[in-house]
């Protein structure tokens, strides 16, 4: 019965579509995803800057939607979900700390194969942040940039491949974690070539958000989650004032 | 679809039965609860020493059932959650890793509060293993041994309540873990009194190894799950030889 | 001779006067204050969600100034700065971590002071981020709202004195850094009143980069802080392409 | 005048001869060895599900013997050392928290070589609990089975000394401990090759125990290892009910 | 047969009378204890000056000695440990490591009870680089200083013991560690009034270091513990080149 | 306004005096370096025994001196920085604290560099005391002796730029921190060379130290820096007592 709202901070479609796309068979039949895309911003998140710009657009959208139970925000770097989870009337979670989660239930440790250098240090602070530093035994970037995912050609695919081994092997690591929402496409055949699990954040965020909005929880108003108190802001962000 | 195998380690029925009530109403409309009670052992697992004896007759449930998609162990020890990743089939989780994970996707923070003294240590151990040891501010004993739950009367509720009240209010957690599956009967009280989230673990467990059973992932087997190698045990486990 | 810019994140003018002035005074005579004001979003920051829309306004600043040796970012929050890391030509600091990094030169241990509970966990994660969670023995909340402090009244101060010295005695810091940048004027009298350094962030964070800005470096391109990629923001963030 | 039990908890007696052995000539002249073999369960233990079996034989070791001053767990997983606690009337070690002990009086670091991939997750896990996660560079596998230590050939010794000096080399570790019991016998020869301290658990275990039950101490009833609390077990274990 | 070699680094000769005889009974029968006093420097060792003016005379006692096959540096800060362990040629303990070594083999947790609050934070790291933050719960100040507990008189042992009481219940240890190299006749009293283990770093680390020097194993020169190069000092040092 | 009291711990003057040349230029104008070298002691300091001995000139330098406003203690072991702070009337840093300090608002990971692999361990526990346990990548042992880098020769630069480069590549660090003093002159060369920002101590403490010195603060009282308790020595050490 749940409707999980999936929200693309990014503001390539075919990455919105790919991804609900992967996530939809892995619902229970009554539950519903409700995809959307940022309107505005970066075309892919890669660093910290395009995380900034990436944040205002998804909380707009968690505003003016006004029935979900649950939302998944759908890039790796799990931006701003903090601030998501104040404005959100329904639990909230990121990709990469669903994903991050899951890979602990079916293996001692992970490493997370990511896009560019650039990304990983911004995904180690997430990886501390949620407790997983031990777990996790390398953040890696595979030197793709976001967008080539999606033209889904072989020799990236191979690059990609090529770095999984390499954290299995070197760091020893019992599985892998996609580090980028564009991957989504690429879980299955990964997976069975490398004969570890390969967890894809997407459908792992929006299974788990499937589950816990069944669940009669809702997020801690009690410290850093509290809502916002109203509060005027000036300029170009007086329509975001909470 | 999937059947989710719900095995209480200790003896005593009448908690199986209050668990499996508790998860039924989580789940989505296609999924089963399969509940099992450890045949032989402990009445109820307080310490390192009843966590001994429960843990051959919880294996024994997994190979005997052919027939289940996760398996939820429901003690807050996540006894045995090892080994039992070694000879299932399926994913398996305790309701303590499950509870934990849960609460960080709604709180910054949370207090885990168990019943007796003796099991602070076991509780302590569990949550640096799955690295919330951050995340959580406090385990707490209430001083309630855990067939005392059982038998729900009202001073059993307010020392309870007085325990999870204090780790609000001295350790400044956001939100409350309940630190055993006998209190699965009083999340919804305490959490309407409290004002925080209030997690009960076999809920959660069970909820969360429902979506996690509509992915495409098992345990890896590249490390420390790996499949026991074939070996005859002597003597009174001759039976359990893997 | 450096020029430092002095950004106020939020949008209070006043803020921004009392903090150049606080720091003037600490400066090498031949170095000089440019000291901004965010031109948009909330008039204080006080959680995740003020976070979020101070941080454009507060690139465009950097961004628009030209000539300019080392960048401070006078939120406590540390809001941005890893971002304004990515687009200064010059290096960038924070006043939580120019306070924290002082206060360990000065004392083995310290507690952070702040304003609203609400802020605290944002706090206590930068503080991970930098490696101080040892040294820093408690973040604390001392219920004042950050514009309550613009007004100085007595009960404001005195308030703000008894979390420090509870600070002080029940977890046994040895220096109290404030943990807000409207605390800027009460640093000498609660310095003398407490006896143990009390550390204020905007004249520590200046005097220490007006320190690096005569040393021969700058920021690593080398991964988290390269330069953004050139890349077409859409809609309303347009105009901060990078 | 103290006695020591020794119980090696598989069923491999001849490991427990040659434990006993090695164990003799490092003790003083008035105490003594009680080495014991578990009656029931696997011949060797390699991994989670072993584990499981072994505990319940180990403890019926500690309750039917009546006059011991000390206990050694001579497995180098320490499997059940906190249960053994809890029903002994003396103190008790595992042979892994004894010889990380002895490693970082001698070394400022270490790494563990052990037997089967499978069994280094366990191993990383009781570094961690004990404190040496920062002393133990690495727990490296060998590939080794267990039992193949007891063949003694040179194939197999060689094949462990490679893993040691690739542990001192790449991870730069000062000293070697030996993690398991069946490589008692290597030891000599190893430190004498390697040029580094070569700590075998056993003996470091049983040195340690002779000394500490020399000192007027016992294990601590105040937490964790409390007695546990009588209560009548069901079935197949109503013989161990404590 | 093993001669140890037990250090008194401060100047006050009664001290190292009284920690010779707690020692004494701890030894087996065919051990020795050589108890010698340091020469020069202070008379007792309270905070981190007084400590750099005990390690010369230290080491230089044990160049000086000739026959001896374990060093105990009986001060509670370790002072000098490392260095001690470079030039001596047999294995080296500071009665901090020892204690704490010996407590975590008999209680899940423990706390340090200490004379001056001065003396905590380096005790604070040496529990840190130990590896024992998690197990000591805390470090406590008595505020007694270190000669008084000399001279016996009950108040300071009515003060001392309010102390571990505090820890115990505050702080939730499980056992108490005596954070002073004086207090060494006043464990048996506290263990019988407190009801949980109380350890004494001297004749912990005597009786520790009479076991390892029945082990065939030395000090690691492969690291820090390297012997010193042969180097002319100049000036009043330089009878102290190594 | 201020002067800075650079004090080499060694007692190689050509040290003090590239040390200082290198500093100088980086000060504000109106301050001033007072150079000084220890009187007496080792020529390099390699070693844990050799900063034994290094330490009571440096506090005599301290003691002696009587008009200065901070003070840097120019060994990147920070030999004894914790005692100078209890003696010292003003504010002191080592130069590896102010070196990482420095690298940590440059980049978000750093590599240390340093001469002989006996130094690493110590400053391995420097790096963990001061919290930059997971920005500092590794610490790596260039095998350079400190006395062969005075000597200004290219094949000591080439092993020094390949032990750089090798940390930059194998561990991913993004900025290089110089591990020793006497590879002050060497900072900009590397720097140019390896593209990633070089840091060296001494300006970089010196700088730091200059700007700390402006602010309203002094060391606190309130612990482990408390002022040493009037005592007095015996023996050699006399002339030293507090």
């Amino acid at each position: 019965m749940p409707d999980i709202l999936l929200i693309n901070p990014n503001t390539t479609e075919t990455m919105t579509a790919a991804m609900a796309a992967a996530a939809e068979s892995r619902l229970a039949a009554d539950s519903r995803i409700l995809a959307r895309t940022a309107a505005d911003g970066p075309a892919s998140i890669e660093g910290y800057v395009d995380e900034v710009y990436s944040v205002p657009p998804m909380l707009e959208i968690i505003r003016r939607e006004t029935a979900y139970d649950a939302v998944v925000i759908a890039c790796f770097d799990d931006t701003g979900v903090e601030a998501a989870r104040c404005v959100s009337a329904a639990p909230v979670t990121g990709i990469c700390q669903a994903a991050c989660q899951v890979a602990t239930l079916l293996a001692d440790s992970f490493a997370i194969v990511t896009t560019l250098p650039r990304s990983v240090p911004a995904l180690e602070q997430r990886v501390l942040s949620y407790g997983f530093e031990r777990h996790c035994r390398v953040v890696t970037a595979s030197d793709i940039p976001v967008l080539a995912l999606e033209q889904g050609d072989e020799a990236v695919y191979q690059t990609l491949k090529a770095s999984c081994q390499d954290s299995l092997q070197r760091h020893r690591a019992e599985a892998i974690v996609l580090g980028c929402a564009g991957m989504v496409s690429l879980q299955e055949r990964l997976q069975n070539e490398l004969g570890v699990p390969v967890i894809e954040g997407v459908s792992a965020a929006v299974a788990m958000m499937d589950a816990l909005a069944r669940l009669p929880l809702s997020t801690s108003r009690a410290g850093g989650y509290a809502a916002p108190a109203p509060k005027r802001y000036r300029g170009r962000f007086a329509a975001d004032s909470p």
